[in-house]
């Protein structure tokens, strides 16, 4: 089942009334986090539904409740359920997208308005918030429906959606949702799903495409050590006390070595070394150290070799200490004795290693470590976040597919990459559904976006249509 | 030259009166550090030049120029100046004390307005700021000049005072003043002074008076360890780069054990071990570990021993760490990578410590620590502030006559203290008059000089009136 060139020729006819309703989306300033923005992002809602329906998808609003922002409460935006197709003999691909975005505000630093799409003719660039995370993608699927449905084309899948209007605020109501839908069975809106489809990633740089197999999870601490009952001043009690900030710092330089090893006993040995196999995805990979160093700016990698430093961030866990609350943190020179400290560090985690066990090894160990400083000092260890790690069979029909499909559009094999992060909601299908998610990604490693000048590239965006509709085609021709 | 009774009992028949020239002071609220009450300093000045020249001192106002406080340029409040007595045959005795106050307003938790002085009947305190920190001890030397005055009694000495309105502000232009006014030789304010008395501390405990000897230095270091360019995301590039917080926690993690003692090689080693004489000073001191967990609120001493514990705040030095800059400070969850963060710390020090020798000490010790870690990220090390440390020889004449005025008027030995902070006019007229310097507190340990309820005990500023004019008739006792 071969892409219709008739479909890649649309496409490319059609690039400019794509990036006009990419313009119309972008318009709308849907942003989650932003308790005034809300009529917006609900606004955004109406449209995409609008958009689904007059190119033939059924959908379904849901309405997720009500949530406190701001100290006020406030109407969770819906979930889009849409569908498309139901032949039986045909594969059906999920596809997963968010239609709300970042705040971005002109004074932030942005060089154009943030909510009008703004096209650099001499870059291709596509600037403006949403334009890459995620509505860009989002587009395209749209894209591929306009196609078909102008040139009377058969889909080659049933397609469902699941569009939600709260990713950038923890996705709230959306994990209810997948829960309570798959138990509906044969009225689900879930019901036969063969496979997933999330494009909200990107590449790991600004050349190469890449499929997406694996995401690290998080646990995330806080320990508080606390002494006197008020803070004191270092004139009058310095020396006389056990000060909290002399065994926080303590506990704190012995979670992890400067050269990244964690050295809480037994969170890295539950990793097992990489085989050759896996070495050789890391050597394949179109990255380099420069790369990492032009990205944060300074020459400070862990490694000057390249595989070590993709293992690293894709397939080791990390531990980072984040900063103490409660002790001297602003200018000058204080001569304060904090009375109280509490320490953050994370760690991420990746599989076989779950937030539970790491959690209990960190608890043990930190207890140990500071028993041995014999302060009369008192700890409490807290969890303040745990996400399970995710990792998907990269030989799976889903990928292949992908590849196949990245073949065909990019005239090259695309990277096969895990991200350092979490997508929570890769973890929900996965978990909830039992079906292979694939990460698709359609921006470039470059593209900002949760930063000032969020763009997507419009080669990005045509080819990346195309990438998509040829997905489906290639799920479409897997044996069933 | 004993004291005479007419003088005590002058004292006492005229508290109420002495009482109420506080509440006069006290009404003025002369707080250095906020630009909004300066005129208010001024006023406070004014009001005590009058009372100065009223009770028969002469005095000079001296402009110690301008200064730039919240963005705005504003004039220093005049240093007091004033001489009674100019008889060769007597010693001369120089007074300092200061006029301005720490902020204060009722909403930060005082429980009556804090510049009108309460006197509680019950319990004897006279609550409001400045009623210890330093009005009550400068109007103590007031009704010590109008006892004379009154009885038409000659004073024991000879007097010169020093009394200033920036204390609380870093005694600005205060060191400059002294500097000038010693080159002046005859023409001097200072000429001919024998020995300095500071009322400006207070007794270890609510119960025991106190002479003070000595004072602890301060050297304050910030150490910035930088790495990326910017503040990265732990899902990112945990575990790829050599992280700041991984690297500064590392550090301070080898400046002090947690039971005090500091780590960096030969700063404890500069001071010699108290000798067994010494060691008996701290037995007989009235203080016990109880008296430190009340104080801090928690039992947290390093020793349950009060030898080591005094030890610890009076003649050995201290390491604090104070907290860190750049570092992520707030509540809540955040997985920051700092790029770039300040760990602030200071060491308190004593004789024969000096802050040249000291800094170059940490200097050397953290490069070479740092250098261990093999990090890629870049060391800075600052010295934000040097203060020198001070003891006086409490077998002087100056301390000896103080000691026999506590006992006539307390009918008990005082403690002879060394404080953990700093008093840094202290060092300024030790070293630039080159005579003894006396510490001769008024209050009691838990006045709260600098906290809300600041108060003065009534029998503290009517027996200390008693102390300062004996103390004054023990000097001139003294053969010449």
């Amino acid at each position: 089942m071969a892409t219709p060139n008739q479909f890649l020729k649309f496409v490319d006819d059609n690039a400019e009334t794509f990036i006009k309703r990419l313009g119309e989306a972008v318009a709308i300033p849907s942003v989650s986090g932003d308790s005034s923005y809300r009529p917006d992002v609900f606004r955004m809602s109406t449209w995409l539904d609008g958009q689904l329906k007059s190119l033939g998808v059924t959908t379904k609003l849901v309405d997720l409740g009500k949530h406190v922002m701001d100290g006020q409460e406030l109407p969770l935006p819906p979930a889009i359920l849409g569908r498309i197709g139901d032949d039986p003999t045909k594969k059906t691909v999920l596809i997963y997208g968010h239609y709300d975005v970042q705040p971005a505000q002109k004074s932030d630093g942005w060089d154009t308005e943030p909510f009008t799409l703004a096209v650099d003719e001499k870059t291709g660039q596509m600037i403006g918030r949403g334009s890459t995370d995620d509505k860009g993608p989002i587009l395209g699927w749209l894209n591929v429906l306009e196609a078909h449905k102008t040139l009377g084309l058969e889909l080659p899948v049933n397609l469902r959606f699941c569009f939600e209007g709260m990713e950038e605020s923890g996705s709230e109501g959306l994990d209810d949702l997948i829960k309570t839908e798959i138990t509906k069975g044969k009225e689900s809106w879930f019901d036969g799903v063969d496979c997933v489809c999330i494009s909200d990633n990107y590449w790991l740089n600004t050349r190469t495409p890449c499929l997406t197999y694996g995401l690290r999870g998080l646990v995330y601490f806080k320990i508080t050590i606390s002494g006197p009952a008020r803070d004191l001043h270092s004139g009058g009690f310095g020396r006389m006390v056990h000060e909290p900030m002399t065994d926080m710092v303590n506990i704190l330089s012995k979670l992890v070595a400067p050269d990244g090893t964690i050295l809480v006993p037994g969170v890295d040995d539950l990793v097992p070394a990489a085989q050759d196999e896996e070495i050789a995805i890391y050597e394949k990979l179109d990255y380099s150290v420069q790369d990492v160093e032009d990205a944060i700016g300074a020459p400070v990698t862990l490694s000057q070799d390249k595989v070590s430093v993709l293992m690293g961030r894709m397939r080791l866990p990390a531990l980072s200490i984040h900063g103490i609350e409660g002790a001297f943190s602003g200018p000058g020179a204080k001569t304060v004795i904090p009375a109280s400290v509490s320490g953050k560090f994370s760690i991420r985690i990746v599989p076989p290693q779950t937030p539970e066990a790491v959690d209990a090894l960190v608890q043990t160990y930190i207890e140990q470590e500071f028993a041995k400083l014999h302060s009369k000092n008192t700890l409490k260890i807290e969890n303040l976040h745990n996400g399970r790690p995710w990792a998907a069979d990269p030989k799976h029909w889903n990928y292949e597919a992908a590849i196949r499909a990245t073949e065909a559009v990019y005239k090259r094999s695309p990277d096969l990459t895990r991200e350092g992060g979490s997508i929570p909601v890769t973890l929900s299908f996965a978990e909830r559904l039992g079906v292979n998610v694939l990460l698709l990604p359609m921006g470039r490693g470059d593209d900002g976006a949760h930063s000032t000048n969020e763009k997507l590239d419009r080669s990005n965006f045509i080819e990346g249509t195309k990438l998509l509709g040829t997905y489906l085609y290639e799920v479409g021709a897997i044996k069933a």
